[in-house]
């Protein structure tokens, strides 16, 4: 038996006591061998390591490859050598255009980066009911994945209510299939507005873990009562990162990436996260551990996340740690760059069946379908209206008293700007329309089909022109984010394979989406991301009013809501 | 929805913090509902529970019920009242006698106490050849089992050269068996003399657990190789509660109680190891995390060693922390008492089939096979000779010079003791003998068939006449630890299911055991557990020289050795 690989003097990351020792590691085929402070074997390959450190691949257990708008393939080479080696992703954007057929296309592409798969609990996120998507994902399809060996765990529970329904839901049989299968099997949670007693009862329920945004409260009662947290950017204030470290939380969260856009992807990934929490405090060693090690053992990954024997030899040599300045990965035991190669290359746009390539199905917008007109003659209504915050997703719902003129209501006169959702799956054809505060200030008009979850064809705009003009642009390229102002596409993204996701190099449309996102942002849009701040205008199970191709949803109450009431 | 069960003002164990909060917490069913500082719920039944803690049941992940020579509803019985509600059972030595019927005879049996079981894998210890065992468990066994769903483990697979050989082994095809059912099954090990890189190759072959004894270094060394350590009570000592506690090496071990004698067990079980952590330094709370959280998290019980919501409500209240004083115990959100009422009530007696009653199937002995002659004339001879410890199960391999007189060897007069083993199944009848250093000072003999592994009919003395004896008794009453002095029985315990289990109550194996402890260490053999020590004489993976029915057997080279050499 002839050792591989060993690599000499280096710091090596013990995980169970979250410290550096200086030792040699012996990697034997594509896992770790032996690791001890001297190590004398005949190996194939010696490497010195000396004031190296060495610490396990990073481990992503919640995240979305289709926020990046790219496939498997690109997303492996691109953040393998920002050392993330193993994802677990919820592919249900791809399942809320394509069904289970979207979630096959993901899974059958060979990637050096291993990618695990969440089978998407809900899709539509809401109901037929309250959106049209171009998939679902039912009960059947659970049974059909839940074999798959690719397939780790139910990915982000999120319908409260129907998860604590004393009758039978779409989601309480869909827990009762996985739990059928594996009692173990991962249930995983989405409940940003929970707590107390209801976020007792959605534990109770099956669901233990969480990976929206958290408060220094929320994360110790959510622990306490024996949730599991992932912690994305948005999570990791001073004060959470203090309240960990004060009550050594580590055993119960990892750090996750959920959404990264594609022009973020070409900076890191969950390395980048791992930095920010340490630049608010954390110790290195802690960061580490919860890169790695928690995330590997939330999802049973039994054989991955530490240094040690049998275990998968995924790691990141770093030449500076407090920086941690990434000089090499291996993946199962040999450089990425190796790993890589021995994958199939890339045949840009071929990579999907050619119906992926169709998927935006409706006509060219005109001027008279972006024209809001009262049903009978008055001077003025009430809009309930949408407001934007500056920082995350969550809206407020507020009513505003608008002019009328002709039947025609002048939102634009009121600063206010106009969305309008086209059904885009060839079911329904419908329009909807509501209003937006906080979003433009200069004329100019934004259209998308990604938008989650549903994705139908969104237009915002205060100006009708350029809402055309986009519209037809998106329908014309069959998916993507445009951005018109004086009636020219001034900045686009193809994002043709499910109207999502770009078949082209990530560089590419991420070079598109940092220009939408900079022409957006000259418009007047102030929020921290600009692009999900829009694409989320159309999620049902994010508060607080939001609408979908069926109208404007109070997604506290659950109902549809009118756009405008008549006051006189 | 109406609570079952408010449980008010305790302090209750924050598991994740390891702490103590003073709180409510309700039950619904068998299950925790909420735990928070104010529960206003109606309940069927409100607890005030002032100035009382409150922990989850303890649960024992390694262990074997034959060690209290009693069967799992008589185990239950005793254990739940010290707050044990669940174990992970190696009934290994059923299957030593019975096979994978012995295993399902225990099986199958309802207790309150929630019983799993490994997959032995280690039956018998050694091989055929070796030893003769009354059953085998093989990879059909293995296949049969592991769809069960009480089965959670391999159970302590030890055989270190057949594990790492090149070649097929059946303990290579066990672990593979046990992974293609399912990658995360939990391969237990039992590794006391491995270290560095034997201990490396041990884990990358599969096996990641270890109970056996431990010393501060061994336990460091396993832990950084990614082992997770079972801690039984003779690996307790100050030094290793110090490394535990500077290192803060809690996720990575728990408490076991592996073997607890029927005496014993009527002061306790798992919570008599914690009081023993404690009472070395170790933090009451840390105690109780590895007593409940990490074994549960080992052995992948998901669904329960925590207080919180949806987590089975098995939990003890104790009036006083520090002595851990029980005043009551509750399973599955119920009294324990209550739980053990809906319960069969046992019939002593007539729990298992007829034949396992009948399972000593040898001749009565007369003195002769007990003579140890020379085959040729001579006046000495080298004999190889086990030297027993004061402390433990290893022996040390010496040689003693012995005189002989008309080919009969003169061992008694050298001080030494006589073993006799007579193979028990009716398979080989064959009788080996072995001789014994600092066993018996006064005169008599003991004999049992509860001998590791194999369970053949073992007989300790250094007087023939009660030799004789004590076997004969043995023989008749169908197996058991009987014990003799001046051709008379003194004390003897009835095992007669199988010659290794009593089905009377364990209150009176506990007594005959007892008694038979103290009349063999009045004879003047020294050890922490002579009843264990004389056991284990038999048990050829325990280091250094053991004995079979097949004869005298050198552990370390897993040979044979003579057991006389002539010198003249």
């Amino acid at each position: 038996m002839k050792i591989d690989l060993i690599i000499k003097n280096a710091y090596v990351f013990q995980t169970f006591r979250q410290c550096f020792e200086k030792k040699d590691i012996a990697i034997l085929g594509d896992k770790f061998y032996y690791i001890a402070p001297k190590i004398r074997y005949d190996a194939v390959q010696i490497l010195d390591c000396t004031d190296k450190y060495i610490i396990p691949g990073l481990i992503d257990i919640h995240m979305h490859i289709e926020s990046s708008m790219t496939f498997p393939i690109e997303f492996s080479k691109t953040v393998l050598p920002h050392g993330t080696t193993t994802v677990v992703a919820d592919a249900h954007e791809m399942a809320n255009v394509f069904g289970i057929a979207g979630m096959e296309a993901f899974m059958e592409q060979d990637t050096a980066l291993d990618i695990f798969y969440a089978i998407p609990s809900s899709v539509p996120s809401t109901s037929e009911e309250m959106e049209t998507s171009g998939g679902i994902i039912e009960e059947k399809d659970v049974l059909q994945l839940i074999s798959n060996d690719k397939i780790l765990c139910l990915g982000e529970v999120m319908n409260y209510k129907a998860l604590i329904a004393e009758q039978s839901t779409k989601i309480k049989d869909m827990i009762q299939i996985c739990k059928n299968h594996n009692k173990n099997f991962k249930i995983e949670g989405h409940c940003p507005k929970l707590s107390h007693e209801d976020t007792a009862k959605f534990i109770y329920a099956g669901v233990d873990s969480d990976h929206t945004q958290q408060t220094a409260n929320s994360l110790m009662e959510k622990i306490d009562l024996g949730m599991f947290v992932e912690l994305q950017k948005k999570s990791l204030s001073k004060e959470v990162v203090e309240v960990i470290e004060k009550h050594q939380l580590y055993e119960c969260i990892s750090l996750v990436t959920d959404d990264t856009m594609p022009d973020d992807l070409l900076k890191g990934q969950l390395n980048r996260v791992m930095k920010q929490a340490i630049a608010l405090g954390m110790p290195i060693e802690k960061a580490i551990y919860i890169a790695t090690h928690t995330p590997a053992r939330r999802m049973e990954l039994s054989d991955r996340g530490v240094i040690a024997p049998g275990k998968k030899a995924d790691f990141i040599i770093l030449d500076q740690l407090d920086t941690l300045s990434i000089t090499e990965i291996y993946k199962n035991g040999v450089k990425y760059e190796e790993a890589y190669q021995s994958k199939q290359e890339v045949t840009y746009g071929q990579l999907f069946p050619t119906y992926f390539y169709h998927s935006v199905q409706c006509k060219h917008a005109i001027e008279q379908d972006f024209e809001i007109k009262t049903e009978k003659d008055c001077n003025r209504v009430l809009a309930n209206v949408i407001q934007i915050a500056e920082f995350g997703t969550f809206t407020k719902k507020i009513e505003r008293e608008l002019q009328v003129k002709n039947q025609k209501v002048l939102w634009k006169e009121a600063g206010l700007s106009l969305i309008t959702i086209f059904e885009r799956y060839g079911k329904t054809n419908q329009i909807s329309h509501g209003f937006v505060e906080n979003a433009f200030i200069k004329e100019g008009a934004v259209a998308t089909t990604w938008s989650h979850d549903s994705h139908n064809l969104f237009v915002i705009g205060n100006s009708i022109k350029d809402m055309v003009k986009v519209q037809n642009h998106i329908v014309d390229i069959q998916g993507g984010y445009s951005f018109s102002v004086g009636g020219q596409i001034k900045a686009s993204a193809n994002l043709r394979v499910g109207g999502i996701i770009s078949d082209s190099p990530v560089k590419e449309v991420g070079e598109q989406i940092e220009k939408v996102r900079n022409t957006i942002e000259q418009l007047g849009y102030k929020n921290n991301n600009v692009i999900m701040s829009i694409a989320t205008l159309s999620l049902l199970v994010s508060p607080e009013l939001k609408m979908s191709d069926k109208g404007l949803f109070d997604v506290k109450t659950q109902t549809f809501e009118s756009l405008l009431k008549y006051i006189d």
